[in-house]
């Protein structure tokens, strides 16, 4: 057996590679020529596929990142002149380099409280009625992201008041889905519980995070925001020409399921890292496992003896608090080569 | 031996699949957990390689299609209130959807004739000087393309004059090299010879038509240019989190001197196809085949013949004709199985 | 008798100060306090003035200058990825320094020629239908200027061709009225005639040209393409502040009837001018007089003597002819001044 | 004596209209014919007349308003890829509509806190430090409101901490100015202290609030900042092609040295109306008064009888306070007239 040399395995859910699933279905597309920019089979066959999947003849994009695919929703469905209301930590406003603000020429983003990174909507409704004058951007969007990036989902009732807020706010309602899956893996619902049926006009599902090398899809459930959506795409760059490399890993992700089984093999994963990282004195597990992220707080003495021994992870900007991600390939062995460095590193820094 | 389908082998040189280097290297790359966003072994390979390649110590940015590329690229050199000198055929102008207006927020393109699709030195002056008003954008940088779009090239003595004109005009030069290879292999001279030798300020050098799934570079041989790019590459949605599956195609490419030898073949293909075209009643090939394109004009009648029989093939915007184009897997079965459908459809429309 | 100095009296119509009556309701504007950001009276009283005279309930918002109208209008109307049929001299085009592309985030325009500056509905229809597919931006609005920067008009027939053209190519038209009063002098017909019974959706109207200091108007008159736009101007930086002086002269332009005699007069003093000039040896002047300007070509030593002499005037770009343009208090002093010059010019260089 | 009717008087500093000698000067420039688009000797006479104030060879521009200003010098400063400090209660920020990062497509605001209205260096500190990777926007710009949206001003030490600050980050430093005048009343110093010897890049100068009717002016205090700024004002529809009527105002105010008595006066009766304000029971002013700004609380049912016997004033954003602003025309019998009605109104609501 070979030993674990301490890396990026839990720096974050994109260090994976492409699963085999999706490795093998481009494989299988890699074969003779197909028409372009998505008039072939495969893209035909994975737009079907997801709207089996969510039971509903939504509109299917695939682009090649979820920054663009966030960033593109968002514009077509803001002017300059809206904002769009998200937490305070969500990846639009935190860890997109003002993609948003650039994509819809300076849509304006508002920022929200709300515990666990979930979007509070007495928050939201505070922050829209303090202004309705020409002066101040006009709110036209709430985004919520699922599962969130402090690592919890909104459940069905959750969902249900932002829905009754946006909508009686005349909010549009998007869904960063970048671990769109791994909520759904906590959840155990049908995904038309957690997006049309709850109210999301448009959601922007992740691949690469799920297991694929390249790309991401936006699924507008509305008619109208989808309108033209294939120039906004293609003008800003995101309409791939071999589309058949980004939409033959969505069929084998998704045909087969291992979509599903990749997220709740990476949430597994993180509750028994979560688990076993409890038993460590010193360390302080944020209880709030709900999908493939793992907060914590350990000594900072031992945080840099980890990264001394070769672990990379990230210290959660505005949190205060390490993350630890799993993904659809994290071992257990891994896992438990992370915690023997951890006990290293508090036998060192007692 | 199977026979010859007919169907996209001519469309474009996008409706090929991925070459075996690229692929090889992709799925070498496919192990293990790598920093995400660039921060891995394979990107920096892919940068020192195209560092060797144009003898210079560039900058490298791998991003995922040409439209961005261009984009990205002019959008460093311009303000909203810029302009672009770039032929009337250019990509730019005609095929991107107006994607560098966008990622520029608002800089004009200024179209200019030029014989085969290259850019007439003398015209570009022109249009430069006929204003030097503030009503109008103030032009900021000649565009140009290697090879064209109308499957030229630019000789040495061509970019002289081209460099001459751009320094006077005190122009940035961008070069488009979408099919930079094709115009490499005809040239049979050293990379730098093409670039910034000749002045070339930044290059988009295409992946994806030579080979690759995904993915173009850009390559900046000026530093105050490349300044800040990656935060614009962020920002636009064209940072790849998953980037070893961008920069491992450009190692099995380059490494192997693979990307040479794939634009050589769809060079020899096209030429051979030009030669063997010319032999057929009513058929007029135009009479410059300088990388992997074919332009040709049929009796309208066989064309429609020809499309019933299967074949996908462009009549070419601005010029009215059709193109056929080769790329790294086009065989000679394919080329005869074409020239097969086309005497069968001048023999039925006489 | 004060001689008259040559300077800027043809130089253009925005050489002219304020015309009385503009004047005047400026002064009495400028009396107390007043609610901000066009809350005030004389703004009401303005809108309503606008509305009486186009007999429409339209939407009238009042703004800096005309590119700034030209360009809101247009973006209120397109999408990035769309783009605006114009004439190939139209100010949107030639002179707005690409205005219309920076407020629209990077709507291309398509130019079309047309006798005389006026668009011409074939040559429409020829760019709509070039294209089709999502690799162009999709064409959006066509833009029509009256009366034209050739000093020509529109009449009713030609209106209506423009409209059907639009309208069939699912076109929304807007018309750039800087110069709109001086086309209704001449066309001698109601305002709606030329506007929304034409199928106008939005007219740029010009004040400053009419005898303003500062000032133009955006007329809605489709509900839909006004949704928001006040939002838009504050955004943009074109909501005053202290709105009742951009108004007030609008009533006094317009209760008096004298946005009308202003154009009345610059139009009856251009064909004078025009007739008198076509006296002179050598000097060709272009027989469509159709509003306040005159085109005509001096023999090149000529037009250096009267420009030594102290005359301003423009060498019309890409029309190769010299422009002349009179204005609300343009005198017949001072056309028979520059006649002076004109043959002393002639006489020293004959 | 007319007795004064409650109204707009301390709604804002802009209900106000125009002083006479700005009137003054325009008037005197309503003559003639002038080159258009600034080329004239009132524009030529006003810029030379900032510089002689500022005791610098500084870059100066006339534009129509101070969210245009702002905006425009911000763009001048950032790529869609920066970010700008700013208080969280500064007019970029909180009455723009977004403005700057439209006119920056993309550019974000940071949000700041500190005392007064007064941007804090350390929490400038806090915040640019905290990111400095590409997934965020870089900071690039700190902007100072002087004097600030709560009526403080910057004094000498406050700007050499701001200025220091600035620097070490590598900052550019941008001041709102829109009541520079004011501020400068107060601080009794030259205007080269509170500017470029203090490290101001560029001052955006108000016009409106300081007697104008319409206009603002763009500072640039570095050569390299103001590079082809005037592009960017032409492309944004802020270059005013009658430019003597946003020109000769600023001649009115500054040869006369009007703009200080104006905004001495301003203040003065700002500093009486809180001294007054202040024996009335229940009614709490905030110890700050350092321009032409009151800030105090009513008790509701006072508020709600003052706004219903006619006078309109402002419950500031994010303050929770009433705002009365005094401006150069500013009464004591105005002043007189509110206290009149406010002693009402306390009787009414014991």
């Amino acid at each position: 057996m070979n030993a674990i040399e301490p890396g990026f395995q839990f720096a974050s859910d994109n260090t994976s590679g492409v699963c085999p699933e999706a490795w093998n279905a481009m494989l299988e597309a890699n074969s003779g020529y197909a028409a372009s920019y998505g008039d072939d089979p495969w893209t035909k066959r994975a737009r079907d596929l997801v709207r089996e999947i969510f039971e509903f003849d939504c509109h299917v994009y695939f682009i090649f990142n979820g920054t663009a695919a966030n960033s593109l929703a968002l514009a077509s469905m803001c002017q300059s002149y809206h904002s769009v209301l998200a937490h305070q930590l969500a990846h639009v406003e935190t860890d997109e380099c003002g993609g948003p603000e650039f994509f819809s020429n300076g849509t304006k983003l508002l920022l929200v409280e709300g515990e666990g990174g979930r979007v509070d909507p007495a928050a939201v409704e505070k922050v829209v009625r303090r202004r309705s004058d020409v002066h101040f951007p006009k709110p036209k969007v709430l985004s919520i992201t699922q599962a969130t990036e402090m690592g919890t989902v909104y459940r069905g009732e959750d969902l249900d008041r932002i829905y009754e807020t946006a909508r009686r706010l005349h909010l549009n309602l998007h869904m960063d889905g970048s671990r769109f899956a791994n909520a759904l893996a906590t959840l155990n619902v049908s995904p038309k519980e957690l997006t049309w049926k709850a109210g999301v006009d448009v959601l922007c599902l992740g691949g690469t995070k799920n297991g694929m090398a390249v790309g991401d899809c936006v699924v507008f459930f509305d008619d109208d925001l989808a309108y033209e959506f294939e120039y906004r795409c293609k003008q800003a760059g995101q309409l791939a020409s071999k589309m058949r490399y980004l939409s033959a890993p969505w069929v084998g992700l998704l045909e087969s399921g291992v979509w599903l089984k990749n997220a709740q093999h990476a949430n597994a994963m993180a509750r028994l890292f979560a688990e076993r990282l409890q038993a460590f004195p010193g360390v302080s597990v944020r209880n709030n496992v709900e999908s493939n992220a793992v907060f914590l707080q350990f000594p900072p003495a031992v945080a840099a003896a980890l990264r001394s021994a070769g672990w990379h992870f990230h210290d959660f900007i505005g949190v205060g608090e390490s993350r630890l991600m799993c993904s659809w390939n994290t071992t257990e062995q891994e896992i438990e080569a992370f915690l023997k460095s951890l006990a290293d590193a508090i036998k060192q820094n007692p």
